[in-house]
Order: structure tokens, then sequence, then C-alpha cells
């Protein structure tokens, strides 16, 4: 057991506890009012318990909310945002009273549902319900097995826990679901969940809708399943004693709450959940606590005092894990000096030079070159980590012994992905075939909106894949992946490419955003014209010999697979006097990113004739393209070849759509 | 307890139903083999189930696949297809052995993964997993819908079941976790998955990352759960008895199998999961079970005879059901018309009609308008049914006594809803908002492969629902909806327009699709220049006046709550000279179904000076517009007002935008 395990809880005197609910509650409902806009009843009706995971159990340090061995904290249930910014106000950290009363105003720290990166001490995006429930499994894992990595015996630098606060929406999503039964089969003992469960939902009583025994669900997970009344401090710190010494299973504390806890007509009710109290139930509620009216936003002294006092004593913890940290450095240089170097998230130094290259005249599927990069960089850095969901092999990932077994749980195992790379320390990525990217879509954006710089591998990129047939062809997905922001990406034309892939994917790092690499499941010829570098997203992979860029007859712009269909094209089309040059554009967001005078280069204004050639839906290569050869329909069950040349996808199908273009 | 329900299971000789499961196996087997692609394994190794399913218990007409109150059965695990091929090619379906020679071949009737409509007998299209068990609910639940409203005393009409085969995949996705909670809290009595527990997925053992106890789970979620040898036939038929005759739960039977029973050397692995077995093993099982080798696709004459008269029998059940029909029509005439008329997917008279109309000068959220709609539909269209995921009035749905409480389970709910489609007889809607689509969007794309006329509305469609800030603001999802085959999206701008969004929705049948439609959060104008009949899909909403198409000096081409911006902004521009046309253009897909004359004059080619406004990605917007007013990043917490100012949603900015284009 760690020391973190066994640490006492810290004491707090019944009177201080009182008040500090009391704040957080008054704190909760004042934001709200003031914004005519959130959700009072989460934070009022878990006031207890957070305050006392906070005050008693959390070990963090409001001073340096970086520091690597904290305690993690996960708000699942993003709208109780008031909840968390009074939390982290109290306790120290850079969030001044101004922000708080400026909730969900323009600019402000206190957005409507947390934002990581935006407020100090937020440790995670929430408000999509179930996605930080099976983040925070992923932060678990990221503990586990840098400890695993980093840990010498006397020399613990990495144990903390993962705490979170759940409600019953999260609980209701299949993402948690999927999070859940793998933490338990994961056993991953320092997640603890702190569940919320008053009952209510935003339509009515959970009797609407939910009804199943949550905790017995949970044991079924190989979770370890406590119930406690949610208003009761001590039961609820007994529990999380119990919870932290149950070393092989994750936890799950059912608190019994009620929803608004305090207000005098709302609480226990639908009418507190989303919506402003109103002045007489705030003014009621403070009156029932006995609470002064004014000032509103109203911190005691008395309780400021005592918070700052145990801000020192946290960031004592913290200089003494410095000093352990210190004493580790002296035995293990090495390991420490790549564990900091990894919390930087930077790259080891080699990493992007392990990156095979493949030579021309050979044909590989996209998706083997992707496990031979995928393999090669594993031998160099020590956390890029991942896995696919039950699709491994077909995926072309493989992580040797970090490879992560996610099941065919594609959603929860892109939350979970979410949460290894918050988690710093670990370069994660997750993998399924390109269609499942649906599936995973709701965290999938959050990756992108938090812009964390996660790998997905998407094989299987097209109709090509073949007898599988339209319900397993992505047609839509590549166009309607290039929508989201701040997301990259890359389908490359060949193995070469694919390198070039990874070394885009690799130098994004947080603060950038997730890259998408879009493999086949049919092999592809290595070209003699492609590149190692795809770092411009765009370039020309061949020009009709002899011909100026002025003087061609039209462009064939293509990606991944088709850069071959549209290669053989032009060459046809240059046979019966076409001058047509070919475009190979793995990553738009990257040529986006070049300067015009590049971008004119490669796409010269004045050939206006241009045709994309994609096998997908042609919907946004207007962009690009005047004309487009795609496919706005879905797909066939046959073998690839078949299928491709049904649907207009040889050389010649595009060279006859050329020689009808007006 | 409905008569299915006590009928006792056919009786079925030792001999013949041996013979049948070796019929299954060898089919698989060959079909596999012969079109050197597919998935052996589920089908050999579910063959006793689903032969004591169909031979015994399964009540179905071959001859009609249409009748009615046929028992539906789901294949969720979708890639075992070749057990349904065999099931509907012996069962005496219009499947001949030539179609199962042609397996996964173009254009044949049995593709990779079953397809609704295109294989006779074939319920549902599966491959997706879990996908297949969310929908299983829907069936369930539109049984009971149906024979709550049309059933009488003595006239049964309606009282099926609802079976299916699922799989260790299926239950690991949170799309089958999300419906299973939902089944228990509805006591889907008649609802009935046989559970093919191999202990086998793709990557190997389900011991690499599926571990948690599935029948305590299920128990969990409040079903009946019996846990059988899934190759002791007697003991599948005891517990499918006891299945149906459990009428308050629906019934999960976990039935432990071998994957690839009957081969040799390779039952029991994941190699026998998805490829053939090849030839040596295929032999090799064939002799196993003393089967002859020649002909491959063998059906002995025996059992062909014998299921020659178990399909002539189930005919006779058949017109035992229809004479029973002609006695409740003769009782119960004008119900037996209605009922009649929602099978065929017809609009009860009247239905177009009650649509409500909406005056201009007032000003109403366009989600408040569709409840106003949903409601008045609801009066006059019996089985006009649906729900939401936990935000009924957010979201502007509700359907009064039929209202289905989904929970906060988006992608459950979208299955559960093809369910209800594909069942027929019912005319469903679901409902979110517009982030959590991506939430849906497996069960969503599945809806328009099948082309189900599917009602989805999304409300809170954009960045003008303010303070949840970027997590709740979508973005990208307008334009990700557009790119999806057969989907039409609808985004209306004002109540009426919205009102023309039902009847464009209402008048799609079985065969054209589904329809979103995305409503608004904050209130909207009703204008005099919008129209109730939005079929057309674009049109002119203002002209600057006196000035002819020839003389635009451009045109404003706008969606949903932009258009009124887009309104004001060419009034503006008018004031200073500049001739703007406006156009409304809620719904792509119709427009692009209009006529080429139609587009032109709406919007003329000669006019190039185009832009769109709409509040989301830019990408897309160029096939209609050379120039974009978009959104090219997420949005920001704060009053929607506030929001929209500071992203350029407001007529002046607009306005400033077109002074600047080149």
């Amino acid at each position: 057991m760690g020391a973190r395990a066994e640490a006492a809880p810290r004491p707090v005197e019944s009177d201080l506890f009182a008040t500090m609910v009391k704040t957080i509650k008054g704190l909760a409902m004042d934001g709200v009012e003031k914004a005519k806009s959130g959700h009072p009843g989460m934070p009022m009706g878990a006031a207890d318990m957070a305050a006392t995971l906070w005050l008693r159990f959390l070990v963090h340090d409001p001073a340096d909310p970086s520091w690597p061995d904290r305690d993690r904290f996960v708000l699942s249930a993003g709208h109780g945002s008031m909840l968390l910014y009074s939390l982290l106000h109290l306790s120290g950290y850079d969030l001044p009273m101004a922000e708080l009363q400026r909730f969900r105003k323009l600019h402000s720290k206190t957005p409507g549902h947390p934002e990581v990166g935006h407020t100090p001490g937020v440790e995670i995006t929430t408000g999509p319900l179930g996605t930080g429930f099976a983040a925070g499994v992923g932060f678990a894992y990221a503990e586990r097995l840098l400890a695993q990595r980093y840990n010498r015996a006397g020399h613990e630098i990495v144990d903390h826990f993962t705490y979170g606060i759940v409600s019953d929406g999260d609980l209701m999503e299949g993402v948690a679901s999927e999070a859940a039964s793998f933490a338990g089969h994961q056993k991953l003992g320092k997640l603890v969940y702190l569940y919320d469960s008053n009952d209510i939902t935003i339509d009515g009583g959970t009797a609407l809708a939910f009804t199943e025994n949550v905790g017995a669900r949970f044991e079924a997970y190989g979770w370890h399943v406590q119930k406690v009344d949610g208003h009761d401090a001590g039961a609820i710190a007994k529990a999380l004693v119990a919870a932290r010494a149950e070393q092989a299973r994750p936890s799950l504390i059912e608190c019994r709450t009620i929803i608004a806890h305090g207000a005098p007509k709302k609480a226990g009710t639908s009418a507190s959940h989303g919506a402003p109290l109103g002045k007489d139930e705030v003014e009621a509620a403070k009156r029932a606590m006995d609470w002064p009216l004014e000032p509103t936003f109203y911190v005691p002294d008395a309780l400021r005092t005592e918070l700052a006092q145990r801000k020192a004593a946290l960031a004592v913890e913290h200089r003494e894990w410095v000093a352990r940290f210190e004493r580790y450095r002296a035995a293990e240089p090495a390991l420490a000096q790549e564990f900091e170097l990894l919390r930087r998230g930077e790259l080891p130094k080699g990493t992007l030079e392990a990156i095979p290259t493949f030579a021309p005249g050979t044909a590989i599927a996209t998706r083997k070159a992707c496990a031979k990069v995928i393999s090669a960089i594993t031998k160099v850095h020590p956390t890029f980590v991942g896995g696919s969901a039950d699709l491994a092999e077909s995926n072309g990932v493989d992580f040797g012994d970090r490879h992560i077994h996610y099941g065919v749980r594609e959603h929860g195992m892109a939350g979970i992905t979410n949460g290894l790379a918050l988690h710093g320390g670990v370069r994660p990525v997750d993998a399924t075939f390109l269609i499942f990217s649906d599936f995973m879509r709701g965290c999938l954006r959050l990756s992108a909106l938090m812009r964390l710089p996660v790998i997905h591998v998407f094989s299987h990129d097209s109709i090509w894949l073949g007898e599988d047939g339209p319900t397993h062809q992505p047609v839509e997905q590549l166009m309607s992946l290039r929508l989201i922001p701040n997301l990259w990406v890359v389908r490359p034309a060949d193995a070469r490419e694919t390198a070039g892939a990874f070394r885009v994917a690799l130098e994004r790092k947080l603060g950038d955003g997730p890259t998408a690499i879009l493999v086949t499941r049919q092999n592809l010829p290595v070209f003699e014209e492609t590149r190692d570098d795809i770092g411009v997203g765009a370039y020309t992979l061949w020009d009709p010999p002899g011909v100026a860029a002025k003087d061609l007859d039209g462009i064939l712009v293509a990606t991944g697979s088709e850069v071959a269909i549209a290669y053989e094209a032009a060459k046809r089309l240059h046979e019966r006097g076409l001058e047509v040059r070919v475009v190979s554009m793995p990553c738009w967001e990257a040529f986006e990113a070049c300067d015009r005078a590049y971008q004119d280069d490669v796409l010269p204004p004045s050939v206006g004739r241009r045709m994309s050639v994609e096998a997908g839906v042609t919907l946004g290569w207007q962009r690009w393209c005047a004309h487009q050869h795609g496919l706005d329909r879905f797909g066939e069950s046959a073998p690839g070849a078949d299928v491709a040349k049904a649907l207009g996808f040889t050389a010649d199908a595009v060279v006859e759509h050329w020689l009808q273009l007006p």
C-alpha cells in the first residue's frame, strides 16, 4: 500500500467543516444567481462529499497546479462547475473572487463547464456526461503505468489517487459503462469515485428512466462499492478511507444526496438542476442555514485563515515530494531525467529518428507500415502507449508489453485516452476501424477541444476494405473528421507518407491538438515520388515531363489509396496529350498552415481545372477543386477491387470523368 | 400471458435437429471458404442455439416476410451473417442456394453483414456491435405499444416476441449497456436474447479485456438471466420456455459455447473468428461430424422435406392470424383500418393538416415551435411517438402519454429508435442537443443506411445556446450531418419553416431515409417572407426592391437563426446602395433534388459573389458560395448574444465582411 493510501485523513473541526459547506453552497447559489444561468442543485447536494474530499483527503498544491504527483480530481458532472470553482478559490488557487462573480461571462476564468488549460487547477474539460468518468480511468491507468516504470524501492515518486464526482447522468451514459468495465478488469485500485446519487435528472426523477441497481452493476464490473448518506461527513470520510485501502478494485462510493440540499422549497426537485433558484429561495436557503444574506459571495474570515494554513501545509507536502525526487535523482539520474522530460511533453532523443524508412518499389498496406512505425517508436519512447478496441492486428497497432486491450469499447477507449494524455508523462494512441470513429466522436471532439496531443489511428479507411460491406465502409467519416477544429487528419498515400504522418503527429504538442492517421487495409505501392516529410500537408507528386505549371491542363488532387489511381490516370491522360499534375494532399490542415506562396505553387490559381480523387463524400472538396471524383453514397459488400471498380475507383474511370469535364 | 408465450415448443426429433445443426455448420464453412472471407466461428458456435430457436420457437412465415405479427429475430452479432443466411435459406425464404454461394460477392443477396431491405427475412442491418442489441429493444417496445393500442379482449392481433443473438462484443459496447438498462426499466418481458458467450474476441480471449460478471450486470439492470450449456439443445429450449413465461423482465440466456464448435483445430480460438478455416480444417470438421466432403453447400434431402413441411405449418399459423385479424376487423373496423394504414407506413388522414401555422411578427424559439408541432401531430397520429435523452422540455419534444423517457442515453436512444421504425406501425422521433448527435452517430448512420423514416430532433443548434459553453455548442455537427448519405438535414429559420420541416420529414417514407430537424434555444422572429412549405429546400427570402436578378450585387445564403442576421445585413447593404438577395436554405438535400432551372433561379450562375452565413464550420459551404461567414473554431461560454457578437454573428459583422470581399 502506498504512503498516500496509508496516511490518516487530515483532521477537521466540525464547525469549520460546516462553515466550508455553507460557504460552498452560498457561492454556488450566488454565482448562478448573478449569472442568471447555471446549475445550483448539484454543488449544494455534493458540498458535503466535496468538502470532505478536499479538506481531508485530496493531496495537491494550490500554489503549483503542475505538481506531477498531485492527486487528480475529475468533476465528471461538469455542470456542477460552481462547486469546482468554489473549491479552487477557497483552496487558494489563482482564481480570484472577481472571477467567481463573472461566472459564465465572456472570457472569464469561470466558464459554464470546467475547461482545462483555462482555469488553474481544472484537470479536465467536462460537461458531456460520462466522458469525465472515462477520462478518470485514463488518469488512474497512467498513474499505475508511470509508477511501474519509475518507482524504485524507497523511491515512490509516483503515488497518487484519482478522485472524481460522478452523477446519475454520468452512470447512464454508455461511455462510462465501457470505461467502468475496463477499470474493473484492470483492477485500478487507485481510482475512487464519489457518486452523487440524488435521484434527480433534468426531466424529473430518475424513476422515469433509471431504476437499475447501480451498486450491483458496478460490483459485477469488479468494483468495490460502498453506500453512504451523502450528507454524513463522517460516513463519507470512513468510506474514503476504505476505498483508499482497497488496492485491487476501483471504488464507487454511492452517496445518497438531496439535490439543492438546504434550499427549503427546491431541494430534491429537478427545478434546482439547471436554473437559478431565484432570489426568494436563495434568501430562504441562507436563512435556513443561518448565513448572512449580504454580502453575497460571502466567505468568513475564519475560514480563509484556516484554508490559508492548509494551503501552506499542502505546499510542505509538495516540497517533501520535491526532496524525495531529488534523492531519486541522485539514485537514478537517467530515470529522473527521462521522467522530467516526459512530464514536459517532450520527445525522448531519437524518437523521430527511430521512425523507419520504406523503400520505393515494394507494396505494403499502410496499416502494416503503421505497425512497423509504432513498433519502432515504442522501442525508444518508454511511455508511447496505446491499444485498440479489439482490432490490434487489423489496425496495425501493437505496443508490445505496453499494449492496452480496450475490448470492443471504442468510446470508452477514446475517453480513457484523453485521460492518459491529460495526466501527463505518457503519449497515448488509440485505434479502431475508421467507421467506428463515429462511435468515438464524443470523446474525439473533446481531445480536439482540449488540444491534447493524442494520436488516433483509424484503419480500413475506405470502401477498399471490401467484403464487410457498407456497415463497415467509411464514406463520410474522412470529411467529417476534417470538420473538427484543432484535429489534424492525415491520410497517407503509401508507407513513406505513413512514416511522415507519425512525424507530423509526434511534433504536435499539448496545446496543438490531436492527430488522426488513416490507413488502409489493402496493399499500396511505395512510390518513388512520395515523401517522408509531409509537414507541408500537400505537394506535387508528379508533373508531366517538360510542362511548365502555366501550361498544365489541370490538376488531380488525391489522398491515401486514391493517389495511386490519380497517378495512373494522369499518366494515361499524358499519353493522350493532356498534361495533368498530380498532387498528394495527405493533410489539409498542414497545407492550410503553409504560406500562400507555397500553396499557390502546388495549386496555381491559374489552373482552375482541378479534380479531387477520394473514395468519400465530395462535399467539402469544393474548397480545393471545382470538380470531384468521389462517393456520395454508401458502399457495397464485395472484394475490395470489385467494390472499387463498381463505384468508379479505377484509373480508367478517373480518365473518363476527366474527359467529360466541362 | 399471450398465446404465443403459452404455446408449447414445436417438437423436433433429435436426428433432424442434429442434421440441421450440421447443415448450418457446413453452409457457414463452405460459404466463408468460397468467399475467401467472412466469419465461420460464430455460426458454428451458435448453430445449436439458433437451430433450437428457429425450429422450435420462432413464429414467422418464410412465404411472407411482411406478416406484421411475426416474431422478430435480430442477429446483433451481424458478422455471423452466414448463420442467418443459412437459416433463411433452409426455412424457405426467397434466398436460393445460388445466393449463399455468392456470399460477399458484388450485388449478391448475401452481403458481408445482413442488410434489411436487401435480403428477404432480414429484419435489420447489423454489424457495428451493440447496435442490433439496442434496436431489438425498440422492436419489443413497438410491439408493446401497438398491443396496448390495438389489442382488444379476445382479439390479440399484436402478440409476438423479439428474439436475438448477441455476442461478447455486443455486450462490451456502451450502446448495448444503455439499451439494456432502458429495457430493464421498461420491463420489456417479450424481449429474449440468446447470448453467445464464447470467451473469444478478435484479439484473443475475452480474458484480455472482459472479465466482468455479465449475468450479474444484467440482473442489476432488471433482467431475467439464465445460464446454460450452449451446445445442449434441451437446456436451451427449457431456458427459452422460461424466458417466454417471464412477463415482467427482458431475458438474457447466457449460452456457454465454443466458437467454431466442431472444427478440430480451430474450435475455441480467435483464429476462427474472422477468417476462413482453410480447406484442411473444413474437411477435418466435416469428417469429425460425419458429413460428406462433397458436394459443398450440402443440404440433405430429408432435411429439405421436413423443413418444407414446417414452412407449410408456419403458413397455416399465419393464415390463422389473418382469420383472427378479419374477426378483429369485423369487431373493430376503424382500428383495423388504422392498423393497416400504419403498417403500410402511411400517414393518418389529417396528419399534415394538423401541423399548426405560425403568425408573422411574433418571436418564438424554433424548439418551442417544434413542441407545438409535435403536440399537434400527436393528436391525430396515434403512433407518432418518441422522446428525448433527458432533455424533453429543452428539446421541445413532448409526446404526452406516449412520451418515452430515454434517460441520459443518446446512443441507446438512437438504436432503439431504429428498432421502433424497423418494427413498423409506429413513426418514431428522438431528440437531444445537437452537440450530442456526436454520441448517436453510430446508430444515426444506420438509420440513414437503412433509409428509415426516423425524425431526429436536435435542439440548441448553435453557439447561441450561450452559457453552457464550447462543450455544448455545436460548431461542426451541422455540416457533419449533411455529409451522411440519405439523411436530410433541415435547419429552419423560424417557426414557419419549423412547421415546414416536419412536413418534409413526414413525407419521407421507409426507403427514403431519416430527417434531422435542428432547432434553436433562443427566440427567433417569425418572418413575413418565410414559407410553411420548404420542400424546395431553398428559396429567395428577400430581394432588394425593384432589382432584377441580373443586376444583383450578390447573394447572402443563410440557414436557421442566421437568416435573420443575413436579412438585416442585406437591408443595411441596400441602404448603402448594394443590392444583395437573401436566400434561406433550410435543407440542402431538398434543394439538390430540385431541377436545375429552379436552382439557377434561386442562385443565378451569373451572380458569383455569394456569401454563406451560418454559425458553423465553413468547410462544405464552398459548394454554394465562394465566400463564407462561419465559425472555424470552438465557441465560448457567455450569454448567447455576447458569444454571437464576439464571434462575428451580428448584422454589422456580416456587412463589414461583405464590404471586404474581393
